[in-house]
């Protein structure tokens, strides 16, 4: 089979009208995905990938996909998937597009949409949700998709291999645990800045009628509020379920430790994001200042590179990995094996446009490849747009039922593409004028 | 005076057919240009700003322009020189891009050309140079166009204020001492990596002839090749000149160690760029293995949150500024102020499209508004594209020459604009089709 053209589209959705989606850095968000299509010489075979973005920024991604995309035309899938670390480094190695890096922002969600498309397509091809293709993958397969570029001074191929094969025992029976038990997960859905007190409460109760143990809260604009909001979310749960805080990179180092500190009262399981994804020293800081207090952090990590120094310096203790912000699934597994290497449990960053319906797979993968308990492990979930795939997420009683479709989920309807394509589809032409 | 509209030009040359440019990371560059236009309501008064890129990338460069430059539109120019860090702010902080970066990449390219052109139209509009509109600021002025968010642990706005009024005595005696002597500098155009060792040795042999001191090599495609062309390099130009290493991130933490042990016998002034510009941790373990080899870095640095950790850990001995990697002149400030705090000298990185005519303003701020020995200070110098400029660098006997045309020095002649412009422009029309 061979990849034959491609086809990019810019698909926006009025989130913005609602504030779903609001945090402290982000005060109306209209949710966006720059959408890829690899056409195939099979007929009705197709790849899809996509880069999660916010409105115009999707315009940006759309170009950068346009710059890259060709990587993956007249190749045959076979000579790809051979060599998958080679393909992710063509793309992201690419001397024209590599100096606008490297390996990072715009460049590297479109690499990531590419990478994901490939992917999608292989485990299409294969007649299996992509979660099994790799979970199903032996131990020297799985390394040899991972680049180890700027990675060998904390992880090996060697070391990488050992890692795996010794998780390969149980492999069989996790898989079985997963589609008994499902995924545990979390939500986001109640917490979002932007919501009333009251709408925050109703939401937390709904959440705990449909089996939610776990849920996260948006912190970051003032203390009191934050205070006030935590008082009103842990009493609405009780003491019992987990709750999480993210304040969306807003504080400085000092101020972070202050906040934390005064927060820790509430008793979150996490405290995500609590300053500059780029600031790995003020990370480190943070972590040391406000322990037992957890840190994690991810959806803004560029790179493999940045996690790795999260993690040497135990600046984080959940590694919140994200589908299409690191060159896709190949970057993701050498995410999952330095996460696997320092003890730090993989815990996905989702919502947006079509992420619940990627990461789910990597976690997956994750759990079944490297072993070690279920829980603990905990995947977002945002209750947001799944209406428009065609394999949308299944959650029950808060936790991921395993998908049992061909591909990576990330196909997205036909009705919908036509809808919400920017600014021409039907949505679009009413509010744009 | 407002500003009335905007025009974005993809602009090419290519570069590629000669091998000017190419490093270990860099095989057959097109060194090109997003290059910005702020029209004004005052006729022939215009802002100019540019993205230094390669090929292709200057297209997405382009997208990420057109989705922020109209932050620019309709605004006073005294309205926005109020509070320069208002301006930055507005464009890096734009919710619907900054989940591109935040403040990394294209994103980041693109704001700085946007950033720059409004520095240029301030100082054209001021009848003076940039570098001496910036240094006759007052520090209070210079402190105000600093974004100090996620820097409060490494500097605070006192502390930059301290640094710059201890400098104020000497700043008239300083820019007589600029515009007797000029600024050093140093040249790269004798060592690229795809030259013949018998064209290095001709263009080491006439860079001395011209006065230059300090010579730059590309380093890092394989170890004895690096070691021929050092020794040979070294023996062209003598014990006493300097000589500088740049690897282009091409090696392992590891292997940087063992290489730069082995070329240290050439007596490297620094190794610039020995691992990925993200691997803070990284340069810490190299620059701590490789003393007394001083370590350089910069014009990949995404942003000031990187400097800061770098100088944090004293992990660079060099600071390299770019002028359009980080969000323009503002941002630059903030790394300047960072690097006078932590005695780190500033050598500007250069070169690509423009870049010389940029930073020479920056260093020659840093050098008259922060004080200390302009020796130790050096400004990178390649010899290729400055036709293309209404008001090119003048270099003579390896110094730059203080500019005294108004503006940024980053205006191009429109007759390049007609003949380069991509894909329209005879050049290319010529070569793509």
């Amino acid at each position: 089979m061979r990849i034959t053209g491609f086809s990019i589209r810019d698909i926006r959705f009025p989130t913005s009208d609602e504030q779903h989606g609001s945090d402290a850095m982000n005060s109306a968000p209209d949710y966006s995905a720059a959408y890829l299509t690899l056409e195939t010489n099979q007929p009705g075979l197709q790849g899809n990938g996509l880069a999660f973005t916010i409105g115009r920024g999707n315009e940006v991604c759309c170009a950068a996909l346009n710059a890259i995309a060709h990587h993956a035309i007249n190749r045959s899938l076979e000579s790809i998937v051979a060599d998958s670390a080679a393909f992710s480094n063509a793309l992201t190695g690419d001397d024209q597009i590599r100096w606008l890096g490297p390996e990072k922002g715009v460049v590297h969600l479109a690499a990531a949409a590419v990478i994901n498309a490939v992917w999608d397509l292989h485990a299409k091809a294969s007649g299996k949700p992509l979660w099994r293709l790799l979970a199903e993958m032996s131990p020297e397969e799985i390394v040899r998709c991972v680049d180890f570029r700027y990675l060998s001074d904390a992880l090996t191929p060697d070391e990488a291999l050992a890692l795996l094969k010794e998780a390969e025992a149980g492999k069989e029976a996790r898989i079985e645990t997963l589609l008994a038990d499902g995924f545990p997960a979390y939500t986001t859905s109640a917490g979002w800045i932007g919501y009333s007190d009251e709408k925050v409460r109703q939401l937390c109760l709904s959440a705990i009628d449909d089996g939610w143990n776990h849920l996260k809260m948006k912190v970051g604009t003032s203390l009191d509020d934050d205070l006030r909001r935590a008082a009103l979310i842990r009493e609405t749960i009780g003491p019992d379920r987990s709750l999480m805080m993210d304040a969306n990179q807003v504080w400085e180092v000092d101020e972070a430790i202050t906040h934390i500190k005064r927060l820790a009262e509430f008793r979150p399981l996490w405290i995500e994001e609590p300053t500059s994804p780029d600031d790995i020293l003020g990370y480190a800081a943070i972590a040391d200042a406000v322990k037992p207090i957890k840190l994690a952090a991810g959806e803004h990590c560029q790179n493999r590179i940045t996690f790795k120094q999260l993690m040497k310096l135990g600046a984080i203790d959940f590694c919140q990995i994200d589908s299409c912000r690191v060159a896709g699934v190949n970057e993701n597994i050498a995410i999952i094996l330095l996460a696997k290497k320092f003890g730090i449990p993989v815990c996905p960053h989702a919502g947006g446009v079509g992420l619940c319906e990627q990461v789910q797979h990597l976690a997956m993968f994750d759990f079944i490849a490297l072993g070690g308990p279920l829980d603990g492990r905990l995947i977002e979930y945002v209750d947001h747009l799944h209406e428009h795939f065609l394999d949308p997420v299944t959650v029950r009683r808060g936790r991921y039922v395993a998908p049992d479709k061909p591909g990576f989920s990330i196909e997205m309807k036909q009705h919908t593409l036509r809808q919400y394509e920017y600014p021409g589809g039907p949505v679009w032409r009413r509010r744009v004028g």
